[in-house]
């Protein structure tokens, strides 16, 4: 099919797009694994506090399990001492908070994930993340942000961390909070517990 | 890792958040659960009517059912009458008519899910609910709206109906529908209808 | 439920609506079933050059396999010759090209599907797509724009390429690209390749 002149115009060479998103990448990423032999140790061994368990606020449950997939709801960016991150990134929020509150969004999926499986060492894969972040029409760095659910995950599961993903910028949230991040979490073959949490 | 002295700006306590939240919760929020025996009979004591079967306008089908599960297409607010809701939250839709959208948008979920598997009872599970609202950059209310479609189900489906919930505010919906509602829904054991619907 | 003055005028009726969607269908839509007996040769039979398999910019793979299903990682419109679609629908893309960009997305998703599963032939059903098109507040024409993407699964899998779909607009996405596509692929009953790619 034809592009027309102004899709021609639109096109810019993959590396160039590669180099933009790269030059964001933290200092942390494709850090190498923790060697340590399971989640819950690599988990400790970050030294993080966990948030509390977050009361949904509407009709919904943090998560359901259906056979072996956990899917949780969105979770957000719900920190140890009660507080949650607001705002917009590329208006009233920097990308590096936008990369922590990603990471607190993360570590409350934790919480949800333990609650639900009773460990995380019965994990076999996190399959699918979606990161939806609160954003003005000109941002462009979702997938920096993002990434600061994605390393928290890799960091505690290692490979088996690794997921698919999709990266967005949406034009609100509820309270204006900053950043939602859901998944798909596969569990263990051989998981004796209660076939749905 | 340290927050910046703008994250720390957007941090608020989480009672201030879940508080801002439930305020809008609206007076069937967590109601007493229909103690009739299925969710046909349930939906039929609710009294109200259903929607045609939506035809999907492009290259797509309402649902597709995949081993245990069915994954449905994103529903509009399609009302008995024909008529869909249409505009933006925090514009020109104000949150009730968006709470009553979302019930229409679940009402012609559950069209599809019965055409799907014959009947609603067949239905194990409602396991994940994407909620997405036509919002102004400044809405901040999804919670309240989406709970219309989370509301319906659980009426219906009672415990069974609680479900794993994203709820965003997206810039833009086609033909400008208020907003669009799709789900996972989990068969119950057993089902001994074709593989895939 | 009553609606309020303010649902009632924005209600309008659904052939309205269906019209106006309808109205932007391609030539192409609804055309006539590809006879050749395979995806891989229906493929070949489009005469269309695939892009390389993209490299995640960031903490993630581009596929998970859990069980039966492939999810996909959200796919951007990466073209053989290396370049990407950047801009936003309404704003400085128009719908073809918005279309075209789609339908790149899609090809980029074969290829994955292709690594993953050695083949496109062990596609037992493409499940579940999500279009999120970078879209100015007043797009309306989401359908018409991810179309492109449907199309094409459609012209390669045949009916097993009907999928259960959402169309939405965000208010960014990373680095200005013009949309992603993601799916959920449900493998073929029977294939004896590693449980997960």
């Amino acid at each position: 099919m034809a592009l027309s002149a102004a899709a021609r115009l639109q096109m810019v060479p993959a590396r160039v797009w590669q180099a933009a998103l790269l030059a964001g990448s933290l200092p942390g990423y494709n850090r190498p694994m923790n060697t340590l032999p399971t989640p819950e140790s690599r988990l400790a061994a970050l030294g993080v506090d966990l948030p509390r368990l977050f009361p949904p606020a509407g009709t919904y449950v943090n998560a359901v399990r259906s056979g072996s997939l956990v899917f949780l709801a969105g979770h957000i960016p719900y920190h140890p001492d009660g507080s949650v991150a607001f705002g917009k990134l590329g208006l009233d929020v920097d990308v590096e908070t936008g990369y922590a509150a990603a990471r607190g969004a993360a570590l409350a999926m934790l919480v949800t994930i333990r609650e639900t499986l009773g460990t995380l060492d019965l994990v076999g894969r996190i399959v699918r993340v979606s990161g939806l972040v609160n954003a003005a029409p000109d941002f462009t760095q979702h997938t920096r942000v993002i990434d600061g659910a994605s390393d928290v995950l890799v960091e505690v599961f290692g490979e088996a961390g690794r997921h698919a993903r999709l990266a967005v910028g949406v034009s609100s949230l509820p309270a204006n909070i900053c950043l939602e991040v859901d998944a798909i979490v596969e569990v263990k073959d051989g998981d004796a517990t209660a076939r749905r949490a």
